[in-house]
């Protein structure tokens, strides 16, 4: 190599202090979501929605092909931000006010928008600070099925770039974006009858009891696999796939190993809950406040449940009904000595992960026979 | 977390004291094959059959599109049957009577349904039995190509769910289900003789031998990845996926380690069979019987090869014949001190997976020039 | 098994001695890109140009879908060449005058032939030797689109097979093949504009220095998964994905472990240096020379930087310019004691691959405002 090479470092993503209030970031790259994509990761995550595995079922309901679970519109929206906000983050702190609109078939391209709300620097530690961020996915854009896909905020926690840089907080108000989960109308209920099946016979409306704990039989132990899972989203952040860069500093990053993709277990207890809460809804309305609690790493196995906070009737439609409730994410640490009574003994349990999650419930009235 | 929540224990799955005679359970969900599930298990299983790989090869013999390979085939439709009937499974047995039916393209949707044909309860472990059922397969039902792609009965080692339940066994026969390998037309010979080299030279009818076995060349380590190809395929079963669940009560489980899905190795043996017997047939016509014969763990390596048994002409087709052969699956162990023809020194042999395999072959003499 | 089975040694893949001055292998298989393995192998290489993301910015720029990015290209077409030219190899050593030509979107046919053009023994080690060989690939055979994607000459050390095989060396001239890289026609700059964005802000045609190095940012720990993603390219190279055979003679596989399928590290190369300098291309126009220096094992970390070697104005498209660059990829393996510039404390830097790379990046005098 030529020894007088003028060697220039390329940096990817923005530091704390590249952003300002109400700068606007358009994302680059955007998403065709492909088969593969909904095959790979959507199946992954224990996705048991019938809407995204046979497409009968989903055009039974008037949707025009499989449909992607809202774990992997989320993921989808959510990685075309890394670049831009939190390639060089230490943990994303919190999702707030997460709203689907329209369905998302394979073949739609989703591209986003980020608006730069807030910024404040810690008082504890010098070399981060926290971003607000308001972030908007809409699909074919320029074609005449354009249309919001999903919109949040999101707080993250973002290394400086430069150890001196001067860090002025700010917050300004999000914008309003008109956004609303698609539902197909109501057809005929023999139809429904007819494939009743396929959905599984939990999950609907009238199935829940508010003040309830419903304990999903199912775990998954996540591996390296992460890793692959978490670039086919185009998500690059450092933290989830260089092992070089954790060793040189195990310090400075959460456990000093490779941190597992926030995104993986988020898509995995909504998959986890789907035979119990999901499989016969018709989507995932909003997700107040979701964070999560605690690392997860290669090796470790997934559990989740959620509690049933109230129900209530949908305002214009009798065959459906709205379900609050609240997903747990948890795992299992070895605790020598430890006897808890919600682990088995010799581990305690680690919550990981918790959403506020209101979906769209059939009514066995109007889907059952 | 509300202190007052009741707690309600999802289950999934059935035990074996919820088999009763001549059920029939409509499996949920039902599974759309994408080219992404097309890709990453077709290939994964090494399938070299231009047929799964090469459109053109493929319409060129009057399919319509990339045929799947029977391998995926039988594993989509089994692993439908999974979350009914052997969620809580210790082992899968044997696979019995397997027949092949329509073609399955990218595309179409496969839902199965199954009827309970007996259970027999363990004589030396009283947590266990052994249920008998009866799977069939159909593609896009409702449409104008519905048909049946596959039949097939198995046994399969259940667990009792609560340890006091009474089981009675029970046995009844078999439905008569219609089901064969459906065959494109013979059409000009110039036409196969111009893609023929996409085939390869081997596995004709006329090359093979009874009497001989063909000892394939190839062998494929199975990694952690098998916990993500047996999810894609909807499998849930904890035995696969769920390592803490395992270093709850290693006794229970065989081995102590996750088990890696029997369909893999199945899938796998299939495909490192091709170059030699497969990739120049039209099909896999009936699989008489399969059983896994010896666990397999991530980190070992499989290897594969085929008695030739016996081959006929085809009844009715002069371009075609039938081969009968027993294909057999086997790892090598470390076994110190030991010298085994049939391994290298220091190793033993250990058979994995047989399966007696009907293939209709295509003959030279119409085929090649 | 019956013991009188006459057992016959199946062999796949052709040996040192089995290849001939002139010799035309027309490959086995073929294969349709999917859009499963798109999104697979596409983005675990971290692909990031969005006319291989992104299908509405593909079709402004006047594709007709989304576009293979020239890594996958390469793979696709390499690796229908390894079961006749590299089964049996034990090392790639050199690509040479690698061409790109037609576009390759997903659902496009890709086959491959090869001519044989030149073996020499190996003087030091006599179980091996050098084969030369020249591949075209095509795709959509027999139809109106018709066309050369991809034509390179590659050179790979290869093992005998039988240990007395008497080698006759030789070396015959490459064909000149017709393979020109496909531009798109300049449309109107408003509409590059409008989605400028998508492409990010750095890589054009502009924007490159002569003498400078750049160092990407982004580093990619490859790990086990590496066996899968050469699976599903078709190649089943028994060095990439049985551990077993290599347990038995560490010796004669580099370092003893399984080796990394070179094309991955290739891939992920090119991707980590997109948003410096690809994702503001029309594409990769030609590989002088490439090759790789130093084997790549599980668990260790690809990094890549890209030297400027000169650039020139295109001779007929004023919107557009050739950069001609040479590509390196390292990793850092610990190095006790050790105290070098180029890489942290502790470690040294071993270059892993280079490629002579020349490129058609865009002016932002034409597609920027």
């Amino acid at each position: 190599m030529n020894e007088n090479l003028r060697i220039v470092h390329k940096k990817t993503g923005n530091f704390l202090e590249d952003f300002g209030p109400g700068q606007i970031l358009r994302h680059r790259g955007g998403k065709t979501v492909t088969d593969g994509l909904l095959t790979t990761f959507g199946d992954f995550s224990f996705a048991t929605h019938p809407f995204s595995k046979n497409r009968r079922y989903a055009k039974a309901y008037g949707y025009r092909d499989l449909v992607c679970p809202p774990g992997l519109v989320m993921l989808v929206a959510f990685s075309q931000t890394v670049g831009d906000i939190s390639e060089n983050a230490r943990a994303n702190l919190e999702y707030i006010n997460m709203r689907f609109g329209a369905p998302v078939y394979p073949g739609d391209t989703i591209e986003v928008e980020t608006k730069i709300l807030g910024v404040r620097p810690s008082s504890s530690r010098p070399d981060l600070g926290i971003v607000h961020v308001q972030s908007t996915a809409r699909k074919n854009i320029g074609s005449s099925d354009e249309a919001i896909v999903l919109t949040f905020e999101r707080k993250v926690q973002v290394f400086k770039g430069a150890a001196d840089a001067k860090i002025e907080g700010f917050e300004i108000e999000p914008d309003a974006i008109d956004c609303e989960l698609w539902l197909p109308k109501y057809g005929a209920k023999s139809d429904y009858v007819e494939i009743q099946h396929l959905g599984g016979d939990d999950g609907f409306f009238e199935d829940f009891e508010p003040g309830t704990l419903l304990a999903h039989s199912r775990g998954r132990t996540v591996t390296s696999e992460h890793i692959h899972l978490t670039g086919i989203l185009d998500n690059t952040s450092q933290v989830h796939c260089n092992q070089h860069m954790i060793d040189l500093d195990p310090e400075r990053y959460l456990g000093g190993q490779l941190v597992v993709f926030g995104g993986i277990p988020f898509a995995l207890c909504l998959g986890i809950s789907g035979p119990d809460i999901g499989d016969n809804t018709l989507g995932d309305v909003l997700y107040k406040t979701g964070r999560h609690t605690a690392p997860l790493a290669a090796g470790e196995t997934v559990y989740a449940s959620t509690e049933i906070l109230a129900k209530r009737d949908h305002p214009e439609r009798p065959d459906l009904g709205i379900v609050e409730s609240r997903l747990y994410g948890h795992k299992f640490d070895r605790a020598e000595g430890a006897d808890h009574d919600d682990a088995p003994p010799g581990y305690k349990r680690t919550k990981i992960f918790e959403l506020d999650r209101d979906v769209i419930a059939k009514r066995r009235s109007h889907y059952t026979g």
